[in-house]
């Protein structure tokens, strides 16, 4: 079902996500969809709870910039794939208020994984600004600019911005 | 006419922003609407033009840190005003891919008005990188993460990160 949910967004984005066609691709009757999710909002925070099931393990290459800058390939990498379940899914969630909240748990989840890479360099230096402050241009060059895509580049650069910030503070190198 | 696009956008979203809805509200015959803008991206994309042509002054506060933040506070401000032209373009941008060409041409524009905060106490240093990772997170935490919005704490944190970063590389204080 939730197979289903990802390829009808990516083919056909939030308007072509109608319960009737989640119904008739995943082979489940329509009565058990409605029963059980409602609406396509349902369907798709249910769709990104199981995504934050998947273990993620934060890298760690021995530095702050280096494992900043991995991140923000893995971020790069899932904005940029064709088609991206990540980029229909930002797009959905200006739709659906069930979408977006299930959205933000996953980010902050994530996040709040990710926090080790910073607290391990730095230790009393709030990890998630840091985090944000080197993942977001990422995100707004990508999603809300609509920028070509320079991969590697982009991740490295605002790893290097926020984990020299981090350095300045003077908490740790 | 761009009032009346602005209206709509705010009060209906981007579903609401028909040529018809344009029409009726503006006292536009629907004819001459059709004639000059095709489609509701081009109307969106023509307001966000008529947008730039607003004068903008960068700050001045005397340091880099109080720039960025009085920079992070006017975007608080817009995406956070009830109801918000911003935040509904944002919205709108996911669906027309006119207005989100006009949407990234307006935020360069005033990223390349804004480069002389960086310019002025960083010379050589690229400005738009550390505008962005001043920024960026901003609009992140706003418009994607969708947080409570908290104001000015959010404006200056990310700003001193990013001014942080440039003291950092030794280019000035």
């Amino acid at each position: 079902m939730l197979d289903a949910v990802a390829d009808l967004l990516l083919e056909a984005g939030y308007d072509g996500l109608t319960i009737d066609a989640v119904a008739a691709r995943s082979g489940v009757h329509r009565t058990t969809v409605y029963r059980r999710w409602r609406d396509t909002g349902g369907l798709l925070a249910d769709a990104l709870d199981a995504a934050r099931e998947v273990p993620w393990e934060p890298p760690d290459t021995g530095s702050l910039a280096g494992d900043l800058t991995e991140i923000n390939r893995q971020i790069v990498a899932a904005l940029t794939e064709e088609p991206s379940i990540t980029a229909a899914l930002i797009a959905a969630s200006f739709r659906s208020p069930a979408a977006a909240a299930a959205l933000r748990s996953f980010w902050e989840d994530r996040y709040a994984i990710a926090a080790i890479v910073v607290e391990r360099v730095a230790p009393g230096v709030p990890a998630r600004p840091v985090l944000l402050a080197s993942c977001a241009p990422v995100f707004y060059e990508l999603v809300l600019l609509r920028g070509p895509a320079p991969g590697d580049e982009l991740a490295e650069r605002y790893a290097r911005l926020a984990a020299a910030s981090v350095s300045r503070s003077g908490a740790a190198p």
